[in-house]
């Protein structure tokens, strides 16, 4: 069922994206669309590029019931918004590849990519034009509003990321708040933007947003688990990379909650490579991999509990519900 | 009369941007909002901190004939892109200082500052929220449009700018791309949003927006002009800095395309202190100072021209005049 859904939904969003890409404004300014269609590009190519935020949007649009070709903007627009974010994230976290290719900031230079991300992020809101069309006015003012909060709560959540970056230990609270930001807000957007644009009720609609809240909340918790206990082989990553990375993950934070062997190691740093498996083990022995379980667990549960109550039963909603369920089922 | 209203105006601008500074998602985040205010309240403190683009807003808004309240948060929009820019150009420029204080980027990491201007960003488009109330949702989605457009309107200027960093010659048209979207592209979108709050016609707001593109790019030329031959005490900047920086300002960019001794000269690269009055000289002689004052009559004639066409007769008109000629009589 998704994955036919995902065949028909794909070719119309990259038509969309190009369509908005292609701003007549560039054709005075040449050198800066490039990069825009770099970044895109590169996202595009890899597996991981599967667009699952412009799919949710349109899943939610349709499952009241109307044509989801009509969300399609608010569709480009959470995309656009996302990528923007890559780019200003790769630079604030100094990332020389992406996805196996350089970052925008590695090619171009911190000037022009972070330039580049603002085009990317004006982009976002241009997107969201179209939709006057296709819905409404209306539609389309209060879903400017919604990307809006959506992104404040993106930087407020990015903050939160930079900020603990020298702390060896932050609390569970701090936690959750920063993945609200970082990751839920723009799922839940998404989600919004889709109810919207598909004419949901009120009470829908912040059904429909809660999904995508949880889900985006269990998503950043599995992957967090994925970050330790995940094979590396499948993941892709350097083995083990966020203990040795020092990233503050679901499970390092609610392991480094009380003193022990654990905590003890963590606050000297430096995690080394040869060190991972015997620390893996201590955290799955301290309860830390079954908590991070079952908090996934709870969320999912949560996530589509809030789907079903929405009201809506039909191939749509179906289809979120798998694409939910991929999603946390993924071993990489 | 200028006077007069902005003094009516100035502490109904500060109390809007205060507003939507305050936003609740900072409650649970607390770390970015003081970012935000330090970066607003250097800039207030200067006498720079004059607020010409909100200005502008309530001025256009006011012309046709409405209060100039309900424009308030479109000014206070307009301040918030302008200032968000700032905070991203001073990275970009690898500025320290700004107004004699330590930049944002300088005084919180370059990751920290570019966030920091993201959240200014969104909120300048929050800010509009609250137009939907004060004249209506259309008037808040022509003008969130509006605001997006200026605002790629600037990345994209900003690109051509970097861009030109690295050369040491440009071409008169791409000096005149790269002012189009660096500044006049964002005086054109205040007077311009003003129209829209103000309910003029079309044609009306295309006549506005023309005034302020045209008194964006006349008061950049006077800037180039002030930047070698202003007095440097007045400026308050570092003797003539603009031709020690290298920086391709108008009359530069005017004198080089015909070769000579100030073509030769600038071309070797490095102009020391010592050499500044000579080559203001040159410049001068060569006929870059007159074209340059030239250009910028030109320009403000064509503005104010556009200004009257636009057919309205009151104090508000009269004080975009003020302001407009006050701008290009100012030596520093």
């Amino acid at each position: 069922m998704l994955a036919e859904l995902i065949q028909l939904m794909q070719p119309a969003i990259d038509a969309e994206m190009q369509q908005v890409i292609s701003n007549p404004q560039f054709q005075s300014y040449p050198g800066l669309e490039p990069i825009l269609r770099y970044h895109l590009g590169r996202e595009n190519q890899s597996g991981q590029g599967k667009k699952i935020r412009p799919l949710m949007v349109l899943l939610s649009a349709a499952a009241p019931g109307v044509d989801w070709r009509s969300a399609l903007p608010s569709a480009a627009a959470v995309e656009l918004l996302h990528n923007f974010s890559l780019i200003h994230d790769d630079i604030e976290d100094s990332s020389p590849l992406r996805r196996g290719h350089e970052t925008v900031w590695k090619k171009w230079g911190i000037p022009l990519a972070i330039n580049a991300g603002d085009a990317m992020f004006t982009l976002s809101f241009l997107a969201l034009e179209r939709l006057s069309e296709t819905v409404g006015p209306e539609a389309a003012l209060r879903s400017m509003q919604v990307l809006a909060q959506a992104s404040l709560h993106l930087t407020c959540g990015q903050h939160l990321d930079i900020s603990n970056e020298g702390e060896r230990l932050i609390e569970l609270d701090a936690y959750w708040s920063m993945i609200a930001g970082k990751t839920a807000a723009l799922l839940s957007a998404c989600m919004r933007l889709g109810a919207i644009a598909g004419g949901a009720t009120d009470e829908q609609e912040r059904l429909l947003a809660r999904f995508g809240a949880e889900l985006g909340m269990a998503f950043q918790a599995w992957d967090d688990w994925l970050g330790i206990w995940g094979d590396a082989v499948e993941t892709g990553k350097s083995t083990k990379s966020d203990l040795i990375a020092g990233k503050k993950t679901l499970p390092v934070v609610y392991a480094l909650q009380k003193p022990g062997r654990f905590y003890d190691r963590w606050m000297r740093g430096g995690i080394l490579p040869d060190e991972v498996d015997e620390l893996s083990a201590w955290l799955a022995e301290d309860g830390a991999q079954k908590f991070t379980e079952n908090e996934v667990a709870r969320l999912t549960a949560q996530a589509i509990d809030s789907l079903h109550m929405s009201g809506f039963e039909n191939k749509y909603v179906q289809g979120l519900q798998e694409l939910a369920l991929s999603l946390l089922k993924r071993r990489k």
